[in-house]
């Protein structure tokens, strides 16, 4: 039996300001991919106890709100350290949606090792998820056909993106998933990707931040959300438009970026 | 002019469950010492860009929060790191108060250079903020008769504690505050104080605490509250009796420790 999470419409309706319009009320989607970073942190900024430990870090009602952004968004995205770590379902498991998004993993090096055991696959298989998008740096003849073959069966595929100093640049990440139908995607980890999408200089593509935190220190060592200053002696990044949500012991914070 | 501050009464009673029992309700405080703790960081878990960087992280409702909590406390406690760093204050600006919490710092080396420009003993001339007690491992004979006489003229004074493993223990610590008279404190900083505050073998002693979270995220570099883990693999610390409390643009956290 597959679990089904329900979140009350009258939190989702205090989120909307943060999310990507709905299809009815859409302009904005043809031109650029709607982008919202969400994710769960402690309050010493841990989102887990160490890379591949799984750590519950909030209640039962951010769950089902993460489910509920997943419900709104057409892809989400995680980085290989989470993939790797966390073998994620990346699925939509809110009672009432029939969407699942479409996971895109940033894998530059291929480290990933994507098998049927995969639970991402597995999810795919029986029509309880999406295959994943495996964005690489590795050209495509370099990939293995049966490799290829594999995530094709599925219904995935692997991407091929050229690294700009050492990493994907986000506005051609973005570019490439719009010209493949990606309308609106949320990012959710891990470390890494969070610390480089909240860099000054990609920041811009942010268009909503929901961030959960827990009433809890993790302490010394895990995997921490800190980006790199602006400059010396300037704050990394500031919200503004911020909302705080109290949700269970947890609370979500809203806003948007820059400004 | 000095600037005033006003806290709205309605605030006020949401953290009176995490506050010292007022005078009139009071059977605990002969016993020990009421500690709350309580300070302000970015998302990340930040106090400050820097040690001595001077740092606005809250907005003006969290700032006459502060001075509220002063006004609820018989002292105020901070590592010299704090004092030599920031030169502050540690007085009470509520309008409507006429006390002032006793300062207290925590400078085992005597690393802190307190003279007539300290901002701490101008104010405590001009009967705006009291003198501190300066609590050292430092023996009182060791101190010159100068230095000593001094704070004493401006009504503060050295308080000799013996280090225990190379620091103050917390219990011990409150023993000797609660010996001279003091029945509330509010530990206010920086990392270093809260850090050990928040360690797995001092976190008994806290009653009530209230963060103040900022929608900032300060950056790699800044002074971080970042415990260290009770056990490998376990949190640091967890808040029960948890509330949220949005407040201007930040978030206050109200909780307790442990249980
Ligand atoms: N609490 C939460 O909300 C949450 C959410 C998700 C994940 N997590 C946790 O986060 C941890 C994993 O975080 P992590 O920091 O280790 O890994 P991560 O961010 O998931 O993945 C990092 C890797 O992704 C690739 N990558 C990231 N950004 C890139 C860019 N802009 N361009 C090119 N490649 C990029 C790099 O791969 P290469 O090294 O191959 O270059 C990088 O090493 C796990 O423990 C997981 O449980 C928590
Ligand atoms: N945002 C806020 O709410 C807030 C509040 C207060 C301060 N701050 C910031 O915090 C920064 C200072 O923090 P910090 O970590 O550098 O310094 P700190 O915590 O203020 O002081 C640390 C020093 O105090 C002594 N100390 C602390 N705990 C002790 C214990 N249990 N036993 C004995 N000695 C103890 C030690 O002195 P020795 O080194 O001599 O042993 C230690 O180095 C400043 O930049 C300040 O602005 C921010």
């Amino acid at each position: 039996m597959v679990e089904q999470l329900d979140f009350p419409l009258s939190m989702a309706d205090k989120l909307k300001a943060y999310l990507p319009p709905t299809s009815d009320a859409c302009t904005h989607q043809e031109t650029r991919v709607w982008t919202t970073l969400t994710f769960a942190t402690s309050l010493d900024s841990s989102l887990a106890l160490a890379p591949g430990v799984r750590t519950v870090l909030s209640g039962p009602e951010s769950k089902a709100m993460t489910h509920y952004l997943r419900s709104r968004h057409d892809a989400i995205l995680v980085g290989v350290g989470t993939a790797v770590a966390d073998n994620p379902g990346l699925n939509c498991r809110i009672s009432d949606s029939q969407h699942h998004p479409r996971p895109v993993v940033l894998d530059p090096n291929l480290r990933w090792d994507i098998n049927s055991n995969s639970k991402v696959l597995q999810l795919a298989a029986i029509g309880s998820g999406m295959a994943p998008w495996v964005v690489t740096s590795v050209p495509m003849d370099d990939i293995s056909q049966d490799k290829q073959d594999l995530l094709c069966s599925y219904g995935g595929k692997y991407i091929h993106v050229p690294l700009s100093s050492g990493a994907f640049e986000w506005t051609t990440l973005l570019e490439v998933l719009r010209d493949k139908g990606i309308r609106s995607v949320m990012v959710e980890g891990g470390g890494q990707v969070i610390n480089s999408l909240l860099a000054a200089g990609s920041q811009a593509v942010v268009d909503g931040v929901i961030v959960t935190i827990a009433p809890t220190w993790l302490g010394g060592g895990g995997v921490v959300v800190c980006p790199d200053r602006q400059a010396p002696g300037l704050p990394a990044a500031r919200l503004r438009d911020v909302k705080w949500l109290p949700m269970g012991d947890d609370v979500v914070l809203c806003g948007r970026l820059g400004g």
